[in-house]
């Protein structure tokens, strides 16, 4: 179909791109779509080993949501939830760990290394890499809201990037559970897209990348000419205010704000169900998806 | 109860064997009651913290049947067993690899981590640490003995222990779960002491630490005077022909033997039901259990 | 003309031969017509900064006989030839030297430099790098032959490749022009597929590739279906002897077999003329032109 | 005595203590009684060997008072005191060096590598290690005072610790006497005291260790229950300018006041006739004699 | 003619200076009779080779007007002047190029190479050395003064060091021939006076050494006693401006000026034609030549 | 005297030398009248700072018999002699000891930092350097000879270079005090030329030095004529056996075999009462004094 002169072309045109990012931190948060199909899955994979081969520091934040659900339902273990966040008891959280660290985690970890990239799997009890807090629900009754206790949902209260640090420096591309843990010692189920961001932040990250399973950013989401390519970070909070960023797509936008106030470079929400959109996004001039920028 | 003096001369005491493994690397392979009683856990990440502390390397694999058990159990899967192995189905095996590696692995990381070691966790998945090969297993009937598939149980094919070695250069503790992979990424269960006895071997580790259930190897089990401190390898590979070592010792000293042929220096198997087991063998002159050696 | 896609899954394709030689040193014989015509020169440079950006470390030798007839003339000096090769005395040793080092190589490392790559030019002369001799041109009278002084043409004598390995350890791309120096301080010009081949070989290179004017090597050139692909050593050698490899081929084939004798992996004569002729046999399945192999 | 699993308890009651001060720098003042009791002396060395065992960089000032005044009776010469302050001639500081750099530090030094733990002696002579000036005695006389000039007694004008650090980045024990040199060369005698706070002060060591002859500071000396286990900065200056503490403790106090407020932690007057100690102070919750701290 | 002991005793009287300097950067503005002569120029080859072996880290830039005059005759190119400045038309600067980068600078590097030193040519565009911009000679008519373009003169704009330093810290010569790179990508021939200045401010260099024809500067040159030996530079400014120092001058102290404005030590006028200039200079203390200091 | 165009002459007829010595290890016994004249004692210390500048590292062993001769006459304590060899008692070898370590050593230390070389005393007590055993003396009766016990006088068993050679490789000069340790940590006294000798084979240094009151060696003392400027090993070894050598040079000679077959490159005995007389044998071409190679 294309031929070898058509290659050589393309190869050439990212380089641009390659010298840009060369030696650079990018944090992906990996979920969605892009997590469960098993062609996007692959596709995903030969994107980070690009990306690693190029000379990107690629660090991986997985999230893994249906696949806790499907097991909390093969042991029997009705979920309630409280304000769109699952109740978590001690039980729920032991499973949620198992499954995100000793699976999800496990399994992308395994695609890298047969793909020739040494990863290394990590949870956020690795060398302390993730403390955590409770993060509690917030829920409204009429004009009152309230707190609610909703278990081992947290949030993260310190990253200590040392480990994710050695382990870039020498070579290996580090895969992250979202797994926190207490003053206590307890473990925290936290949001995925949190731990990339903290984590975008501390590494000072050239870019945090957010596969999602939408285009991007709509001002109306039914208006498809009303998409946002670029938001600037006043722009992003007051959206948020006024209510035209709602539903999922906050805690995306927030993730991406946090990140920025953090110390990384730039934040993208991708639309993860594209065939390579991690190297569309990176490697071509055809930007795709949301950026938030400063 | 004991006086300051006192104190100091114990310490002063145990100066020469600190000397003896300073920058030594030794392996332990943590398993049984140690692993399941709240105080005796306790100790043993007390006697791993001051190992790494007065500048030994050590690297920790843990075993994890009796919790595997337990969430199969859970899961409603009945297990049945050939020639003392468990028949691994996928889902087993999956079930095995979370528990171990998002459970139980994570567990003894933390615990560490609290106590201000660095550890790491691990799985042979891991930069390509361990590859695995289907292990069949033998059942014999009448003079007769043939070899059954029994899925997912796997035997150590090669390790690579590059990223143990980064990670101990850099300071941190290896723990790593006995999940191997093969040549299709699939994933095995392997016993926990060949896994430790071919990291010890491949890392050249100067000790090989088994934590059992048992006292040591006796002669005769019914008669407490045929104590055996020390065997050495040609006459342990004899007592495994004649019948004398047998049972659940089998693997215990096969794995010791493995470890002596492959490089590591001295093999202990030590009672981990004792207090401080680890360090009673390291650190006094009261030799613990049998040691195995060239 | 092309989609995203379409670009993301050609880088993708390239993914196994970056990987493949990530580290590894190429040195690229640079002449001929891709150095005359301007878009190929620019092809040429892309290629380089493109090899660099993904983990290859690329030396570079050039050739610039066009550009000395040219500045001769110039300077109103009559060349005569013997044997194909120019008589060079001590005056035009001076001028070539000039027109290599002083133009030729110092185009070259401004054009990469331009481009992001930061290149140092060399000649044999830095830091002892081409100790050369004199060549003796073999005229043939009828069954006789005899060697003939002509003057300050050179081979090479021993390569000292530390500058090179000292540039390359530190990210620089050396560009090497073909000028030696005898044991008593002169200049000599060497052809440049010799010193690449030599330098090849001294820095046990992974390829050596020959960019000429060619497709490549035919059994018989009228014939286009006699086009060998894979030329192994000893054959080469066969096909020297026989004639079947003559006239420009041979010193071309002779580099090769030169580099492989000392340590290169594989040698390659590519055609030039095409774009992007380099990314091409590097990067993609189509192996273009003719290797020279072991 | 001690059965093992005590023995075990004991050690990890150190760990804390270990973790604490794993890297630290502690300088240790060798003197008094425990320099002079062959019990004591090999007690301190262990302690020494220990320490460096364990991680911490150990570094030995030693005094020689006694020695000195021995080798001057030897040699038949009389020694004149003027405030306290041997009146020092050439001729004494001569024999003082002698004593103290060829006898009593390669005394310490051989007793060390004895134990395994590799010693280098120095003086301040060493790599400009100490720099000195003269230091005149004040002579009260009623209400008057004078300085008077008493020959080769010296204060510290300057360390220069490198040699000191880079022994100890390469691992060894340095040990050093207490000698210093003039701006014209010429050697000075120093009390030790101070010269280990100034090193204390110049390595921003985590303690300064003082051995003396007493348990510590008591408010008054008569009443045991008026001893003093921890004493601030501005309390030890106002109890020496009330005269509570007052004359062999003036020094010592001193030379922990000027550790600290060049950049020492913590510094400690502790009873160099108990057994081990250095030991007892450092890895025991028995905090034994009085330590001074900002 | 001298007995061994005089030649000791003279090595031994540059052994403060040999510690002076030990370490330091020096710059030598190579240019003028030291570089015609054959003589001086091996001598001051012997003299850098001599530096180099001691500890210093030479970095020479070198000039080459003289040897473009004869090579635009050889091909038969009219020089025009304007201002002193000569009129630089393209083929003007690539023969100058070709002159001072493939003869003068080569010549250089095989002569010290020839020492035993590891000299390596590079002009301004290897690895974007000096960026430089267009100079237009600034012509007086009477009151009035006009800029004009004279093709391609330059200045410097900017010096990336890196190369430099690079080559210094792994025992390298570097010896630089004085053009420039534009904006364009096009050479600038540039006066060398200027480029050692502006390297030796970047580099911080402990000295720039000119050798020059000329003793150093008088203030009546008419006048052999009013030499002057050290000129500081406000000195320095106001005798430009009021004509003292004029004609050829005035490029060299403006050189040195410029270095000592940007972070040299200190810079030196010094006479080329004196045997060993450098090594007087540098070595002995006879101060030769004017010193332009802070 | 000597013009500055003379000295530079002269600096640069000593480059070769600093060339070829440039880096290497060169180990000098200073003992004699070098080391009682002040004015030599000056040169010695100049030549040995203008080697550490020139980039030589030096290694300094020094002797001492005369003074302690003389210290022991000022304890009043006399001294026999067996075989030319002083019956050393404990005090005797205390005294030896404090007087090479604590005084003769102390004071080249000092003196070395004075001219700016970083010189650091060592014994071979330090960091294990020298291990020594008893060496007995030979008595002849008549035709017979019996060995006889004198006491603490020793010869190297083995040297461990470890602390010289880190020392060298941060710039420091080792100054060595020619005292050993037994096996029982007792101290030994030997012979300095033996220790230079036994250091400069375990370093394999380019040459030992040794600074003697004569001139060098004659075939026949009483005839200036029969000088020898170069001795071969066989033939130093057969001149012994023949009495050619014979007396006080018996241990010299002894001492650069010893050197030469432990691998020292070459050896010399060289007088010490010549000013200068280090610089005048390794900077010019008067080879003076004896050399012994292989």
């Amino acid at each position: 179909m294309f031929t070898p002169e058509n290659k050589a072309a393309i190869l050439v045109e990212a380089l641009p791109y390659i010298q840009e990012f060369y030696g650079k931190t990018i944090v992906i948060k990996y979920g969605g779509n892009a997590m469960i199909n098993d062609d996007l899955k692959e596709k995903v994979m030969q994107d980070i080993a690009l990306m690693k081969y190029v000379g990107i520091r690629p660090v991986i934040v997985h999230g893994g949501g249906p696949e806790i659900t499907g097991f909390l339902k093969k042991v029997g273990k009705q979920s309630s939830f409280v304000a769109g966040l699952r109740v978590t008891d001690e039980e729920t959280v032991e499973i949620a760990e198992m499954v995100l660290d000793g699976k999800v985690n496990s399994e992308i970890v395994n695609l890298l290394n047969r793909r020739g990239v040494r990863a290394v799997g990590l949870s956020g009890k690795d060398a302390g890499l993730i403390a955590a807090r409770k993060k509690l629900a917030t829920v409204y009754e009429g004009d009152e809201s309230k707190q609610v206790d909703i278990g081992y949902v947290g949030e993260v209260d310190k990253v200590d990037t040392a480990i994710v640090e050695d382990l870039l420096d020498q070579g290996y591309v580090p895969v992250i559970a979202p797994i926190g843990v207490g003053s206590d010692g307890e473990s925290y189920n936290i949001n995925a897209d949190y731990v990339a961001a903290e984590l975008a932040g501390a590494l000072e990250a050239e870019k945090l990348l957010l596969l999602t399973d939408i285009e991007g950013i709509y001002k109306d989401f039914n208006d498809k000419s009303t998409f946002i390519s670029t938001l600037h970070l006043p722009e992003a909070r007051q959206y948020i205010r006024e209510g035209i960023i709602a539903g999922g797509m906050i805690p995306k936008v927030e993730a991406c704000l946090k990140a920025l106030e953090q110390g990384a470079g730039k934040t993208h929400i991708i639309d993860g169900r594209l065939d390579h959109s991690i190297i569309l996004e990176i490697f071509t001039s055809q930007g795709i998806g949301t950026q938030v920028v400063r």
